[in-house]
């Protein structure tokens, strides 16, 4: 099990037998973040990675409640009770003992991560330090000092340091030796001191999204780190990042403990539908709220991918009611406002264009299999895409420029069609982006 | 070497030493077959499939001819002289015996295999024999009988006989101490008498495109076999099948040998373009013109599939001009036709509802990487696919009805949309299906 490259373990072991007294006395890995208990974010994380087993080390008291919220998530995994959870955390890792032999992930009950950290994590070996934590509260951290790849000396108080604990590890089973001497040595053995004992190796992963919570004020800011972490982004355009973005994660953030994306998908398909009726009677109040509902669309997405609910179909059906709106935004503004046929044939291109511009991009994705975005970065920086479209059509339709919109709405995005076109085209001959 | 599934040999010998006498002495290997020689495209399908090794044994009358075919296509094979072709195939296969170890696939120059047989034939075993033999001459045909799953007799005039000899075999190379003791026996070794005394076994694909070419009028035949299985089909709605699809495979046919599938791309918008620009002076005629469009449209496919030169770019970039085809013809004979905003609106969503008809199987397959019509049955008998819409068009128009089509294709195109996301919908609550 020592040879190189092994994989990531099969085992996990999540410590979860401390009081959360600052909390207020509650089991802190069943505190819901973002939808979900802590540890049911950790456990679905792994699961993804192949981890298929799990321990969990409690103490007494939580030993019902870790027990009912297993059964209802039907979640397969041995609880194991730490008698003296008092003794220390590195005591409840001793305690999984026998529940585990060769590799296997250790993680801490009361730590969010995101799925990017855990992908990196869970490749790392001993320790998994982060030089750069984005997130979590360095004043309260855990340092670690590094020497020759390995923790030189560990703790709160380090003079100097390198890195912030993450309370993630993968170790192997020889750690059992160093927590047995620990165990019989003395009263108190904090996992640091297994950690410095043990000398364990360290691998960085830097600056991803992962903290700790141990206040009230914890759970808010983990709540608002996997909310805006959640911002899909490949595809935004300049109105999203600067606006929209900032809009809808605020929204996400007050609605991720309580709804999920598909109630979003629908009640913004009914703000958009109610837009385009709207520019019947009140033009100008419907491309706002048409710039409103643009807002609003990427809600869903942010709370799918927060509270880890992302369905395939869910993006499906939100990129095939999205085209529904701008069509019948466009058809009916121009119902309301224009009568010449020339005028129409422009109105035809621009709803024409509209579509075209994300047929373009998901053609590409069935051909390919790859996001474009993310393999031809030009296409990032063309005009064009939908938040742009719609802040556009707000604008000039507030200041009466119906016909402008319809103009450069045709123009910009035809124009943006056939760029696509030439940046694939371009791209086939840098055979290694695609 | 002979353990069980042991995969595609790495390694092909082609035999090459015949002197197609009745094509009037040409090297048969190197007669073009739909745009390619046809010994090339074995070698490109067989590469394909991890091949990456091969044997060309010929005559030395065609030893140049096939030395500068190699180089000009920048294939890397080792050509091998049979000094006595007189002598037989069998004498022909002995001669590769120094360049072959372990297992490989043995074929004839003169055979015309499609993808799918290849692909089927290399994970055979023994000689690969075709049950149902579709395009072959089953008369001149060498035909195989079997017992116990290997060879009991092989020739042209058995009584009895199973399955005919597709010329195509994954042998080792112990048969080359069945070929070195025929070869000291007998004066003619016909590859017949080696695959008898052997005791091959049989390994039998059925009823898949392969022929072998004898006679000028084999080059024909071979020709059409390979323009009509070059028909893709999956996503092919009622009138592509019963009408357009039987003009456009003769006009593959007659174009095969003389134009790849990018000209008749680009001809094929520029009939499209031409088609939407009549319908401001000529609207019959245009709709006729759009309805020979959508037949030249399956022409591109046909060629770049039967001359093995399909790109995913000319699939992406024929799509998205389709698109503007469809867009512009309806935009164009609405401008020529319609002059009330209620009137537009119909169109407009008429526009919508047929570019949304391909969105929906294109985010499909960018989300779910599989094409929807072979994962999802029922969606091929959704009325509304474009050679369906098309047609309709020429029909209307023709009589008069422009008005009739906006309706029919805003109605039959948004709801072909709508049953089209139900059906996703439903396929996810059969998980094998996606």
């Amino acid at each position: 099990m020592a040879g190189s490259n092994p994989g990531i373990p099969r085992k996990a072991v999540i410590l979860a037998a401390g009081f959360g007294e600052r909390m207020g006395r509650v089991p802190k890995g069943l505190l819901r973040v973002a939808g979900r208990e802590i540890v049911h974010r950790t456990v679905l994380l792994l699961s993804k990675l192949g981890v298929s087993s799990f321990v969990i080390v409690t103490n007494g008291d939580y030993l019902n409640a870790y027990k009912r919220f297993l059964e209802e998530k039907g979640i397969d995994a041995d609880v194991i009770v730490n008698p003296h959870p008092e003794r220390g955390n590195g005591y409840s890792l001793h305690m999984a003992r026998k529940a585990v032999n060769g590799r296997f992930i250790l993680t801490m009950s009361d730590h969010v991560y995101s799925g990017e950290f855990i992908e990196r994590a869970a490749e790392g070996d001993g320790l998994i330090a982060d030089r750069r934590p984005k997130f979590a509260d360095v004043e309260e951290a855990t340092k670690v000092r590094v020497e020759g790849g390995r923790v030189a000396d560990v703790g709160k108080r380090l003079a100097e340091w390198d890195a912030v604990d993450t309370g993630f590890f993968v170790l192997d089973d020889s750690i059992f030796e160093v927590t047995g001497r620990l165990v019989e040595e003395r009263d108190t053995v904090n996992l640091s001191d297994v950690v410095r004992e043990a000398g364990l190796k360290v691998t960085f992963v830097d600056g991803l999204p992962w903290m700790d919570v141990d206040t009230p004020d914890d759970v808010k800011k983990a709540r608002r780190m996997l909310v805006r972490t959640a911002v899909k982004g490949t595809g935004d355009g300049f109105v999203s990042r600067h606006l929209n973005r900032r809009i809808s994660t605020w929204i996400s953030y007050h609605l991720v403990e309580h709804t999920g994306p598909g109630p979003m998908t629908a009640l913004t398909f009914a703000v958009g539908i109610l837009s385009a009726l709207l520019t019947l009677w009140l033009p100008v109040l419907a491309a706002f709220v048409y710039q409103f509902d643009s807002i609003l669309d990427g809600v869903d997405g942010e709370l799918a991918r927060a509270r880890l609910e992302t369905s395939r179909f869910g993006g499906y059906l939100d990129s095939i009611l999205d085209r529904y709106v701008d069509g019948l935004f466009i058809a009916l503004l121009a119902y309301g406002s224009v009568t010449e046929p020339l005028w129409y044939l422009v109105v035809l291109l621009a709803l024409l264009g509209s579509v075209m511009v994300s047929y373009s991009t998901e053609r590409f994705k069935g051909a390919y299999h790859v996001d474009p975005y993310r393999v031809i970065k030009p296409l990032r920086y063309l005009p064009g895409k939908r938040d742009e479209r719609v802040f556009t059509a707000m604008v000039l339709v507030a200041l009466g420029l119906v016909k402008a919109f319809f103009v450069l709405t045709a123009v910009v995005a035809n124009v943006r069609v056939m760029c696509t076109v030439y940046l694939v085209w371009r791209s086939l001959s840098q055979p290694k982006t695609i």
